[in-house]
């Protein structure tokens, strides 16, 4: 068994991560308002959420990050304005993110776009860097372009989890299948490699998103990686409250909801 | 806090710089006349107008430069020939840019359009080679290409301002986008990374220029970086006089014009 | 006669090697059931079914290699997702496969692929630093895209198993073409370097696998590099025993069943 | 005002340059014939027809310089062949050139093709390398491509020699416009750059020929970089003592003719 | 005059090499036999048949190559079955040739190809490379492409001569044109450098052939490199005496024919 790179970011067994890099990913009209278009909001709610890490891109580590909680930073990215098969290229060097404080780098594969091979071979080279450096990499595993029909089916999200362990990836972030046992495979295609369920966008009901989590869990998953479920929530602290109870304490989400 | 790299182009948290690539980016017989289309001109009106730093590309850099005023080296350029999504490659390295005395790179990214993923690429390696060499990286960011609709409205000035602080940039040069409120958010989404409003083609009149500039400054920029309604106007230190006044002294753009 | 890389794979003149890289390949979902999507159960398999030789990519390898059978360590990759004419690139370094313990690398080329040339200089290269290194170079070659009429003709697996020989290939890895005769001009064109056989997807019955085997046995092939036929057998260790009656003591398919 | 790296080239301000890059560019079989096939006879002509300086590809030039005149290493080139927007990389590295005994690197960047931006970026390094070294690096900036209307139009010809400023070149090669007062546009957008017009293609009569030149010269032009109207002339030692007339002298081209 | 990197090849001026490379760059089905399928065969011919050099890729040198002639080592290659403008790609580094005894390397450029750039690009540096170890750089130079009406007219066999001088082959191979006459035109082309004619497909009779190369050295070429038209000749090792005496002897084609 290798050592254990994802220790930091992991409470017996199980972890919360505060996302926030979709300044970058979606820009800020399309998920931001007033309070949470401002990093500092979100880095103190990585710490009074009590979450076990937080992910920025460089720049936003650079001028935010406060520590208090252990950083991740994304090392490739894109807008959402270029159409077609995605591609995102590395924007940030692994030794840049040490030198910012980084216990992981996070990098984003869009398996099945027609650029998939040039994110293979760059996150293939920064895998082996973060090794060499003692910190950990995760893998993003997005499937998604033209070749891709359902992003979130049995068999893709499978696909997802299985490339991260085959690439060597220490931990994947991937989408909920929508239930516990299709999101169960995906966790055994990992092969014991940390899975975090992906929050993406914010959910109808706080009830819903929680549901998905606990299917998450339930199902394997060693967490969750929320950004817009949290910080667009009305009541982030008690989100993250609620998240907690159900990620750590397999809490119902009855209970969980219950503040 | 990171350590503030811009310093040497800032008074008191405001700046007016002059810029002159336009050489490059659009050809001399678009922009220029007998007067500005000698570097030296330019360079004289950068040190008599009082302007806080000066862009030149590195050859006129190289031959025109005479100091007085810190400089700031473009780093990337393409002509204005080549149609189809634009693509702006590194012409010049951050270390001959400090040899030449930059105290800053530019770099130009194209967001949004089809080769947007090599300038982001770029731009990461080029800000982190310019942090280590202690000076500051500003990134021009012009959403560009089939798939920008309308490169002034409120969302898409606010993701470029974001772009840049995400990726790491000391300070962003964006678009107007026509009003206060609108641009206000754009240098929210900085999180308070420098924002300069790029000047852009010459307005019909002073006044209409100054109030743009006025319209920046009240939403939060920390200047504006000028090239064309200053160089081609034709009493250029009046204009920098004017400009100086609302930039740095909050004034109203008709006392501004009272010369 | 160059020094024997492949020795560690191989026993008097033969090799049984077992492959297991289909997790990224082809997906989970596609080739995987509960018990064989464990790679601990492809390891276990690897050692007590007496192969020669165990394929992993780095992420499997660094996970769940344990020893007591060679390691081979793939170092390029790609989805099934992706349509269009196949390309592969590396994703693990060969000093990073032979951290892992490898004593080989494999590589596949897509020959005839539009992207042919991409694989040819990065094999080209790995090659040299595998050698460099002491381990050897395995290249798996499999003429895919639109202008391969039919991959498994004479003509197209001899063609295979040559390119792997001319570009200084340990081995080669190539398809059946469905009968001996056809497959020892294969082998002929290998100009002695080991040629083995891939085992593909599960054949109808174990007979007609073995028959597959046998023929290229026969055909003078150094042995077999099996995955699906192995660990998706209901009994693996018994085919895998009757693999190695037909592979090393050149006994019958009839004999080899009869356990 | 930086180093005068051109130097070698310039006698008084002006510069008369032989070039001989045609057999690459054009194919033996366009341009040349029995005699001037040979690079012997072209080393000679720069030799005896007092040239300040000869420009090869760097194969010529190892083989047939034989000094007396600086030497200028093209280290960039195409065939004719290729139709489609142009692309011309780097063939010859800086540090070869030098070791050839050149003072200086040229490079042709086909401003307004659809790969302006990988010759962009190449000069960039090469510029810079040739600086580092000690030599001149001069852009011979041909405007060529779809999107390329008009390649000798005074607004055409000017963009090339700002690019050529813009880039840091020591010196540019242009074609002629047609007139003096639209190339002397052309030699202003400069700076103050060396330029050179481009010889061209063979001309109708001498006389021709010597009324760009003395236009070119008119206009503020420090010299001519002339290959086949040289040497596919049939006096070319006459030819070059008419063209020393006009480009040292201010003669007139009747005076010059006046043999 | 450069130092002569050919010696190794050269005998009073002529060469006779012998080329096994058809294996990749055909397909073993295409060009091989029983017999000549075995590099062996051709190893042992090329010392029995007095040739002044033999040529391989280097995982036939590694394995075959005995000594006895001069190895001359091909470091690019592709295979026959991508269709569409043909790129091939370096694939041996020169480094790897030398360690394998390479006196030479041999690189394949498709004049007017639309990847034309990045061979020549490649044979550049490889060239320099080869130089720099002392050894010599051969360019095959064969012009194809859509942009490519005849690859054996004057002009397109002189254009290939050429482009080898200019970028600093020490020897090209070339087609042959069909007649004296034209060859020596692409020969003058070659101003001096080694001009190899390519042997090409089998010829109709023995007497065919050897007029072509009868044609090529009255012509003025150094020599032949032949591949099909030796070892599948019937009797490869009368051929290759019959080659010698029009080689090196000036025989007529009758006389040489004559055994």
């Amino acid at each position: 068994m290798k050592q254990e790179r994802m220790s930091a970011f992991i409470k017996e067994g199980r972890s919360m991560l505060l996302a926030y890099d979709q300044g970058l990913e979606h820009g800020p009209s399309t998920d931001f308002n007033d309070k949470n278009i401002d990093p500092s909001f979100v880095m103190e709610l990585a710490v009074k959420g009590g979450f076990d890490g937080v992910t920025f891109q460089k720049g936003v580590a650079e001028r935010f990050y406060t520590g208090g909680v252990p950083l991740l930073v994304k090392v490739n990215g894109k807008s959402a304005l270029v159409k077609g098969d995605p591609v995102s290229r590395q924007v940030c060097s692994v030794e840049y993110a040490v030198s910012l404080g980084a216990k992981a780098v996070g990098y984003t594969i869009y398996l099945g776009s027609a650029f998939e091979h040039e994110m293979l071979a760059e996150f293939g080279k920064i895998q082996e860097e973060a090794h060499e450096r003692g910190i950990a990499a995760i893998a993003w595993v997005y499937p998604r372009g033209a070749a891709v029909k359902d992003d979130t089916s049995r068999e893709t999200v499978a696909y997802a989890a299985r490339a991260a362990l085959e690439l060597g990836a220490d931990a994947a972030k991937i989408k909920y299948t929508g239930d516990r046992d299709s999101f169960a495979w995906a966790v055994k295609s990992g092969g014991g490699m940390k899975v975090f369920m992906s929050g993406g966008p914010k959910a109808a009901t706080d009830q819903a998103f929680l549901l998905q989590v606990k299917g998450a869990m339930d199902a394997g998953a060693t967490g969750l990686a929320v950004g817009r479920n949290a910080w667009q929530n009305a009541e982030p602290l008690a989100m993250a409250n609620s998240l907690r109870k159900v990620i750590f304490e397999n809490m119902s989400v009855e209970s969980a909801l219950a503040r």
